[in-house]
């Protein structure tokens, strides 16, 4: 487990069979020594990378662009070449729905192109698969691409739900703003079924090199009704307010449809749909934010 | 013109209508300096980014990815962090048929996914592509994304015609020795038409993120038919070699079909076909050699 703990805590990961290192996978140096020490571990042995390192923050990405550069797409480029350093030669990355970009009503399917996203966060993602891709013809013989939709459940350290909890469990708590109209509507995917859609994936999937959407098989949830649903669990009384644009936030998808035909296809199927997903996301954090 | 001359001559841009500024614009500092030093010239007028900077040299990218990622994506990255800066709203990128990768048969059209370039050249074009359909959604209101096929013609400063002219113009003038086994088969632009080609995009295509494949409409010319050409125009009794794979060097594509359906519609003709842009070349770069 190789993280620079910024966003998630290091408890979480402190279990014995799990070793934890708190490493900047942004810088080459940092890497390549993080490797080093870890050489004689992996020497001839199998082993595979899991890259989930990235920032997680589409505003701050867009207000300063070196964010989505150092924490996605240097920690790709830095891990890829340990792959080819020290023969490591099975890659999965958490890729993102935001490499499509803003197709209004078009199903996003794995083949769509030429693709045009709208944050540094997508395009960082994208350029991450860019580079995996030709490293695949360089070193590394079973890839896995995966293309998140938005994730829930705990520990949270970011999203929607966790956004209205705090606001409703706050100094406000009569008030519940809301960014954009409320008509954002999005698929969502509660982490227990996306753990076990990539690892189904990681088993199921034979090809050298795989991109494969994951999601849920529902037409998702709108903001609107995430708001009441925490409004609901939380303060029946709170106000609910919504700005005019349907657009939460520049580099925001306000919706899309994204295909899981071929995860589907495959056997796969979630077990929580959208709003299931968000309605037990929303008992959880509850409960940790209750501590 | 702003160039690191690490390859062109700076005496080709000596005009008294062009300014022309040694600048490497793959470092944040110096180009946003360049800017600053510009931004009396620019404020207020219309201002169009053409960026064609770029490594041209795809192995030495493989052995070193820093290459790509400085000369491609970063000065990119930096281009379009200018254009927010400094208020500037229309770019123009060369970008590369090696985004696509390796597809054998495939048609090449614009709308295929998932690309999977096998280059790190390739996969740093995608990768900026990505970031520039990014700047798009922020600050940019016109953009345009050539995808080159392989240009020829003169100056020359890389390529096949110019690698066989100078071994038959060398020490070894009987020998030309071929890299793989001569049947990749490649379209070939003369620069003649592809300046001709991008200057018809930017005036006939009004979308405002555009991306566009550029080439021939022919189905090419194997690297043998070039070595041959090279040899009759040179020296006739020279031997040619080959090797035995059909891959010149690793991120190399061997054969592709290029769809320029969507140029075509719009009116735009070439002038050369593969083979007559080939010819032209070889009598343009030894007129050149001979200086």
């Amino acid at each position: 487990m190789l993280d620079n703990y910024s966003l998630g805590l290091r408890e979480d990961f402190d279990q014995e069979n799990i070793v934890s290192l708190d490493v900047d996978l942004s810088k080459a140096k940092d890497t390549t020594e993080c490797f080093d020490f870890l050489s004689d571990k992996i020497k001839g042995q199998p082993c595979v990378i899991w890259h989930l390192a990235a920032n997680s923050d589409i505003v701050s990405g867009i207000k300063n662009p070196n964010v989505d550069l150092n924490d996605t797409f240097m920690t790709t480029l830095n891990l890829l070449e340990a792959c080819r350093k020290f023969g490591i030669d099975e890659f999965n990355f958490a890729s993102s729905s935001a490499v499509y970009g803003d197709w209004a009503d078009t199903q996003l399917i794995e083949s769509l192109g030429p693709l045009r996203p709208i944050s540094n966060y997508g395009a960082m993602k994208l350029a991450s698969e860019a580079l995996i891709s030709a490293y695949t013809e360089s070193c590394l013989q079973k890839v896995n691409i995966f293309r998140f939709p938005n994730v829930v459940g705990t520990p949270a350290t970011h999203g929607v739900v966790l956004d209205f909890v705090r606001n409703l469990s706050g100094s406000a708590q009569n008030k519940l703003e809301v960014l954009g109209n409320g008509t954002q509507q999005k698929i969502y995917l509660h982490v227990v079924d996306l753990v076990a859609a990539i690892l189904h994936v990681q088993n199921e999937f034979n090809e050298r090199f795989n991109v494969i959407n994951i999601g849920n098989t529902d037409l998702g949830v709108s903001v609107s009704k995430i708001a009441e649903s925490v409004r609901d669990y939380l303060n029946p009384d709170a106000e609910i307010t919504y700005q005019k644009s349907d657009k939460g936030w520049l580099g925001d998808v306000p919706r899309y449809s994204f295909d899981v035909g071929k995860l589907l296809d495959s056997g796969w199927r979630p077990q929580f749909s959208s709003i299931e997903a968000i309605a037990k996301t929303i008992e959880e954090i509850v409960a940790d934010e209750r501590g």
